[in-house]
């Protein structure tokens, strides 16, 4: 199978950047002396997880209990489920690691610490825990000089689970564009989960594990003292916000969505494409970044960058490709019918989870197809 | 199984609502004398179609070949596959006709038209041919009183294809509010695309088929002469954006995503839910109408609007919920962790593309898993 051969649309990644994205970053871990703990959420396809175990990860980071059950199934047995577990899941959690998974879930308040302690205790089961920091203010956790976390990691150790570590996730750091401002946020994610860690450590109690990690932050930081792990998703294909924040250039990101050309209408110098924000999704991430790229940025289908064309509108199987700036009245002649073209996405992980396969090319041309899951 | 055993996130329909919203459009096309062809990239989903056939329905819509194909499969042979064919996907629609599919094409432009009659004659295959016609300016189609109208209708006969009618979306209907805005764009939606059968007609050529339709032209419009068909596909389970055009109550909405509280920032005003764009969609269709939902409004579990709530924020798996205008710092108390809470969509077709099911509710309580796919 090769390029020519795939029906449109499809998702498209470029195994050679894939593998160089996956490097980089992995390179940059062991320089800075961490474990590095990928997190799947981006792609949950089995082949690209194992190429970052490969190029050594240890252990994977989901958002899900369904990316636990299938990549445990795959053989892959450190897990940390890195959102707040509601207490229904606690069961399911419960089966995985009596299956022998080594999972760990993560608490950021009371209430959750004490579902997890008395389940646990109803089950002879000694959970291990991470507690949620907020580093930053943008969602969840507790803030590293908040009573509350001695408060939960109390609860969980006095109630008989191991308490493991603690976790935080800088999601602020897509909201800047300098290396300055991105160096600034990495050092305020690392000072203020190893402040938790410290806390719970002068409370007499272990915390073994610091994980931080967001793609920006882990590639801007300067130094991780004090950290034991990094956890980031999003590199290993990159994307056009990643872009905007300054971490990537267009020519390395790894997905791009191939499409065919169906229709025209040159007085406006739109032509009509068959992937749509079913095929893009509706992520429209890069608006209110420097620049905004539409629902995607046009390549040939050679994966070439042709720089001012984007898909500046989208419906659910409808996209149309148009010039920034002045109208292409020649777009018909410059894209006719049947044209092939790749289309660079706003956000890799909400793209990837449009499709239930991607199309893997190699530098040789051969195409492989690999299929991604969905669903919880 | 019922509404407490699912598990969170989960697509939730509320099939009483469906069920009245599909007679609700029944009644509404058999009163105004026309076939009504469901349009079914909103659900994908065998069970609800079924139930838009047994309402009345003749035929279905489909926005991709794979929609086709699985339609076929359970039994649907009247198809039209709504969006302008690649001609590299012509081999797809014949090997569909050659199984004894009824399965009608589209083309808005002399290339196609020309790929479709040479790769039907050098196959033998009279392919049934829609010409698609633009009349509103908002996506795809010729314009009624364009000339290649004339041609693209020619090619296709001379070509030895059947032209069997044209077909007409007025997708910006979506873009109003107000009754009388959409009567006319109803009115203008009909009479453009009936003066392009008019003109094809009077070329002397076949046109049967008018085909028009959109959720809200369908429901506004006062007469539909010269229409034989009406397409339309949201109404089956409405959504926000819908509410906030005017044709539907938030009462009226049939589907919801199921969540589960995972934790609080209580000064900022914040409950975090266990639905985040992955299971709302990154849709947000409310963002420039009247009233913006943000990522979806706020109901009880029983499925009652509590108003003030909004999902404000959305991560790929951690919604943030909050008090449209001050927040509210008691939010931790009136939604306690574990409490679930169900969340209206902006845009149905892309927040039920997320979910590989439907749990379907009945009045009893009683819950069915009904699948739906994704892909092409």
């Amino acid at each position: 199978m090769n390029l020519e051969s795939l029906i449109t649309p499809a998702a498209v990644i470029d195994v050679a950047r894939m593998h160089r994205n996956i490097e980089r970053m992995q390179q940059r871990m062991n320089a800075l002396g961490v474990r590095f703990r990928p997190h799947v959420k981006t792609t949950k396809c089995e082949r690209i997880v194992q190429a970052q175990l490969d190029a050594g990860a240890r252990g994977i980071t989901v958002s899900t209990l369904k990316e636990a059950e299938q990549f445990f199934a795959s053989g892959i047995r450190d897990i940390v489920y890195a959102v707040g577990i509601a207490p229904a899941k606690l069961a399911r959690a419960l089966a995985l690691r009596r299956q022998g998974c080594d999972l760990k879930i993560v608490a950021d308040n009371v209430a959750c610490a004490e579902a997890i302690a008395a389940f646990g205790r109803a089950h002879e089961e000694a959970f291990e825990v991470w507690i949620e920091i907020d580093v930053d203010g943008h969602r969840s956790g507790i803030a590293p000089d908040d009573d509350a976390l001695l408060a939960v990691a109390a609860i969980l150790s006095n109630g008989g689970m191991h308490l493991g570590g603690v976790l935080a996730h800088a999601g602020s750091s897509y909201d800047y564009d300098t290396h300055d401002e991105l160096v600034r946020i990495a050092e305020q994610e690392r000072s203020r989960c190893v402040r938790a860690a410290e806390r719970i450590r002068a409370a007499g109690l272990r915390c073994d594990v610091v994980s931080i990690g967001s793609t920006p932050t882990a590639l801007a930081a300067e130094h991780l003292e004090g950290v034991t792990e990094v956890r980031a998703g999003v590199y290993v294909t990159f994307d056009l916000v990643m872009h905007n924040v300054g971490v990537n250039d267009t020519s390395e990101i790894a997905l791009s969505v191939l499409t065919t050309v169906i229709g025209h209408q040159s007085e406006k110098g739109w032509a009509i494409v068959d992937a749509g924000w079913m095929a893009m999704s509706r992520d429209r991430g890069t608006q209110r970044q420097k620049r905004d790229f539409g629902y995607g940025l046009v390549c040939r289908e050679d994966g070439e960058v042709l720089g001012e064309y984007v898909m500046s509108g989208a419906n659910q199987e409808h996209g149309i490709v148009s010039r920034a700036g002045t109208p292409d009245h020649e777009i018909e002649k410059r894209f006719p019918i049947g044209t092939r073209l790749r289309i660079l996405p706003n956000h890799a992980c909400a793209t990837g989870a449009q499709h239930p396969a991607y199309q893997a090319v190699s530098p040789d041309g051969n195409v492989e197809t690999w299929p991604r899951f969905y669903g919880w």
